[in-house]
């Protein structure tokens, strides 16, 4: 694998995502704790509007606004996150000095533990995947390779991109064992980084796999005819990501405390279930499938 | 007691707040849930514009917007909710037509379980927290005399009012066993009204006293002199509302990892441990008083 020469840490792509913002203002504040010797580390808070306002965004998600620069301007004026994501182009998205790997740190309200967000299966990420599951017992993988998300986050301005998404948290809020566990999330995956760059190798001790939640489907919440909710996640389904959801199992309970149930036809391991921004996108939660990858 | 002529149950005067507002739509929809013979059962979704767009208020805390009528008016325009409260005291804070009972509904990051909110502890609210708390094993009574909530609340329009305050559940999103001890404690409080109504007397069989934390202090986080947060709520204090604090337990963690003890003299018990929208007024948690308060 190509050496890593430049890695970039952000927090505060969605401005309420507390943990992220104040991982990174202290990295900022002790930056020797992030330097290694092989490669640059950067810190970035990626929307400074929304962290100021604490909100996720002001107009619009700057981690949906990295559309393809071939695609036509919009015909308005650019929204405050579509100038954003374009001045972080223009910083940190330039072929010739590239970022190498760039970690996102994010917050949700759903169940994540620590959850490691891999855009593509590649062999770089595996490794560093298999490398923080041996060293993070809470960690989870989910590849959202399949969902889009590749093509317009922040992340896909780098070589390698990985999110770092903890929870369940309230935006807004910090949580100080979830913060810690970013932290250290956070600095062996550049412990990772120096000893490949190093050696030119991955530690030999590796698990000889990873077991991966693979994005399928995204599923909204039962809504009638004007589009309102008419049903909340069921208690059973609640902070149950990862677990195994069979047909037939509850999955949705009307506000008249009838159960709905999971209608697929195979067993799904939902993610991401009751995050409160994803209310307005109409996702109640993500449908996965669980494989175990092996390593290249 | 009097008689309860006329009962206001009111969601959405925090707009973000979901299980207020879709009980409240639910009441709504199914309004012979909430009538009782001898008494009128009204609905109010008290904060429309903030409710649309998903958020706590638009300008200002609508429930510390209900200010002395005798006091000078702003210079500038009135915000979104001062004219909402305006118009809220006009259509509900009639002295000749009065609410005799207002139910407010919340909810919160911390973890309130059902918190039952008393401004203050007259025989009526005493007696129907002691009701409640039979039929709601989760209930909790927060006394918030001495804080100055009655002053300015929504609550402080009615003759009685109360708040029921559930968590821990993140504001944007439902929750559906909290939602549903929401809606069983509201249907209790008005079952307790209408058995008062008719016997002219509450239950024989109800506990000899309520068992009530009460307001005593608030405490923010520790910042540095820009009021940056220097320090997050501590793994032993997270989550552990209701729950006993000694002088030198673990209260806050810094950044760095360091533990910031609880420096108070005497134990406490702290409520509203980590709700973010508290964050902005500079208050971590509350502290307050166990007290066991026998029935008048």
């Amino acid at each position: 694998m190509d050496n890593i020469n430049q890695v970039l840490i952000v927090g505060g792509t969605h401005g309420n995502e507390l943990i992220g913002v104040y991982a990174i203002k202290k990295f900022q504040r002790s930056h020797p704790l992030i330097q290694r010797p092989s490669f640059v580390t950067h810190t970035l808070l990626a929307n400074p509007g929304a962290i100021a306002a604490n909100v996720r965004y002001l107009d619009q998600d700057l981690n949906r606004a990295f559309v393809d620069s071939a695609a036509p301007s919009p015909a308005n004026a650019p929204s405050y996150e579509q100038q954003r994501a374009a001045e972080l182009r223009a910083q940190w998205g330039q072929p010739e000095s590239p970022v190498d790997l760039l970690i996102d740190l994010h917050g949700t309200t759903a169940n994540a533990r620590v959850m490691l967000i891999l855009d593509d299966l590649n062999p770089f990420t595996l490794h560093l995947a298999a490398y923080l599951s041996r060293c993070q017992p809470h960690l989870r993988v989910y590849s959202s390779s399949g969902s889009g998300r590749r093509q317009d986050s922040l992340r896909s301005q780098a070589r390698y991109g990985i999110g770092i998404e903890v929870g369940p948290v309230a935006h807004g809020t910090l949580r100080a064992d979830l913060f810690q566990q970013t932290e250290a999330t956070v600095l062996a995956a550049l412990d990772f980084v120096e000893q490949l760059n190093q050696t030119g190798t991955v530690p030999a001790d590796l698990p000889r796999s990873v077991t991966c939640y693979c994005y399928r489907q995204a599923l909204d919440y039962p809504r009638d005819e004007q589009g309102q909710l008419q049903a909340m996640i069921h208690p059973d389904c609640q902070f149950r990501d990862y677990e195994a959801l069979h047909p037939g199992d509850p999955l949705f309970l009307s506000f008249d405390g009838d159960t709905i149930p999971y209608q697929g036809e195979t067993v799904t391991y939902p993610v991401f279930v009751n995050e409160a921004a994803y209310y307005e996108k109409h996702i109640a939660l993500y449908l996965t499938e669980q494989q175990i990858i092996p390593l290249p």
